[in-house]
């Protein structure tokens, strides 16, 4: 599986950025760990705990920062 | 539901920019987990835990950082 | 309650930068949490524990180092 | 173990340079527990919990943050 | 008790930069929690936990990004 | 002891620029924490537990993102 869907951070969009961003971050976690049952079992754990959700965003909110810095802010 | 209001990061103001950081943060949290109920419950645990409380925030500091820089500081 | 006291990034020195940093750090846990019961419960729990007083001051470090760059380092 | 894969922070795509990314962080923990023993426990325990998968992928983000900027973020 | 000693973020060196990296970190802490007795108890615990002298160091790099970059780099 | 080896964050190479921001980690720790029986207890923890492992490769990131902007992502 691809780690950047597109293998480009430019995007048309903050919108479109945002969702590259949480593509990103779901990218690392099937490379670290690519087999999807540990993975499902996972998804039920840390979405239905705050703490979880929140250093969640936490990455995402890092990965946008970088591909807002890409496309020089959509400015 | 949009990941980010308004499509832009531009903002008139620093505090327009704060809660655009406030929103974006929660917007990532709502593409993660889109059940409500999940969340209503989450809300309880982590708006009173200490802990969740200062992580909620440093997500929201990032996210500003990224806003604050679209926005050249708003000099 | 304001996101931002004074709806600016820039201030005079570096000294008034770091409160600022503190101020937006607290104001955003006032946003996600306006139950001052709440809170003042929370303060005894994060003000004595040392892992909650250094998430905190991670916090902070993030908010100065967005308010410093606002202020071009003060130079 | 070479801390750096061929000594540079130079890749010809975001795709290459995300691979980087996640190598140096891999690279890092090598450099600081070198015993392969230790490593793959570890490796078996992180993998399968969410919170270190999520606190992994954070890793990622901010050693990709750098290489992107490196790069110039292939423009 | 201030919280930026001297009140400025340029430094000779990058080591006297290091050490007002580690200054700026312990003085948020005592801004937030000002009790002396609090905080000597707490020394014992967080400087004999790794978990929360890494947490530390975590917090000093990001002051000590801040104050490399007000002395762009000392270049 | 010194908390920049050197006194210097420019380094000939990325590899050297890595080396650094590992031991500016280390030396952090070492200034927080100059008790060597503490910290060689501490050491047996952290390397061998996957979160704290992870923990520190994240500082190290942290301080390398600083020193390739130092070195200008030595282009």
């Amino acid at each position: 599986m691809e780690l950047i869907p597109g293998n480009s951070l430019v995007t048309a969009t903050p919108e479109e950025g945002r969702k590259l961003a949480l593509e990103l971050a779901l990218h690392s976690i099937y490379a670290i760990q690519p087999d999807e049952n540990v993975l499902r079992a996972g998804r039920d754990v840390y979405t239905t705990d705050p703490e979880e959700l929140i250093a969640s965003s936490h990455v995402v909110a890092i990965e946008f920062a970088t591909i807002a810095a890409a496309n020089n802010y959509w400015r």
